[in-house]
């Protein structure tokens, strides 16, 4: 094993750029793993691509056909609109993709394995956990634990950013790692020629950078309604 | 959730072909799962295919792009040659790919929960513990406690052979469920014209037949050597 590898999960987002920027400050190399499982907003596959150059890492796509596989998640399923509003709404439910992180963490565990890789990490963070089960710590140990005993090795998974929320993770990003997170991640669902601003997840973003006091100059199509989310 | 509706998650092989037999004797209405995950034996896959129609199922073949990824199996580099001789025999272990059944069953659960099946299926045997961790009792039931808690969901992952061996599933097959394995299965690793009768799993294959009292009519390109296989 190769104590200083690591296998970096990267979606191109803000929370797994910077897990990847913290595990380099730790010393370690990265091979960068992103899983392309069709999803709607495959523009943030070129967000990790650019990330993984940054850091001198190699980039590993690994394709999961599950579009069309996955029916009634707005996500993979182009037939079901993006909701929009409020992150923590019931109807981000629809961005549920079933079992993605266990897909994920499982697919970077062999890249790990198969290379030497003594970490998978990832970006799961503390403010997901209430609409995705597969964000939270008993997930992360239960997969970690399975994917140990199903290889026979002791690759760990590390989740830094399991205990706080997204306005920490921007600021530990943007304040002490420096990173161009407005012009370097990819947060939007849709997927469009600029972030939406609108569906959860650049409302989230918005929130995060507002919160963390962190200025944003990421180009948003709508900057309206972000007086009603959360945090207020 | 469909009560009677399952995933059976189906190689092409004897084991997961005689599981979902089992499943549509007990009951089930099955969606068969089958994961193109670059193998050099990809002929396995029409098989599943196959036995999906004689079992009225759909048939959801899932691509995971492995091939490129994982380095040093045999299963997937096409630099590796595929081993020979005994199944159990050390040079064997150039045959796992490593994390594949956590691969596997975190994509078969995402799609239960799509499609509202109560079940995983997945025929892992006994006999295949030794080399493959990813076999062994305690992999199957953590990988189901962490797609549990990953999807929040009360799927449950049946693997029926966990406690016995291939022989018992060939007898189980052909005996009782009267399926034409010898036609209506592919075993062989190396995926040429016919079974070539060396490789672990030709081997396997051939000995599991013979000591379940079953005639096995597969048409193996090498009959020699089993004399000297596992079990005698």
């Amino acid at each position: 094993m190769v104590d200083n590898l690591a296998v970096a999960v990267v979606s191109g987002g803000v929370d797994s750029t910077v897990m990847a920027y913290l595990l380099k400050e730790r010393g370690y190399e990265l091979v960068v793993m992103t899983v392309d499982y069709g999803q709607r907003h495959r523009k943030e596959i070129g967000y990790a691509a650019r990330t993984a150059e940054r850091l001198g890492a190699e980039h590993v796509v690994v394709e999961v056909g599950l579009g069309g596989v996955l029916r009634g998640s707005a996500l993979t399923d182009m037939s079901v609109p993006v909701p929009h509003g409020e992150y923590e709404g019931a109807n981000m439910g629809l961005t549920v993709v079933p079992s993605r992180n266990a897909i994920m963490v499982a697919c970077a565990y062999g890249l790990a394995v198969s290379r030497g890789a003594g970490l998978v990490g990832i970006g799961v963070h503390g403010g997901d956990h209430e609409i995705y089960p597969d964000c939270r710590p008993a997930f992360v140990a239960a997969i970690e634990r399975a994917c140990r005993l199903g290889t026979g090795s002791e690759v760990g998974v590390w989740a830094p950013f399991l205990g706080v929320d997204k306005s920490y993770v921007v600021a530990v990003g943007a304040d002490r790692l420096g990173i161009d997170l407005c012009g370097g991640t990819w947060s939007c669902y849709e997927g469009g020629e600029v972030h939406c601003g609108r569906c959860g997840t650049c409302v989230e973003r918005r929130e995060a950078f507002r919160v963390a006091g962190v200025d944003d100059s990421t180009e948003y199509a709508d900057l309206s309604g972000i007086e009603n989310g959360r945090g207020q």
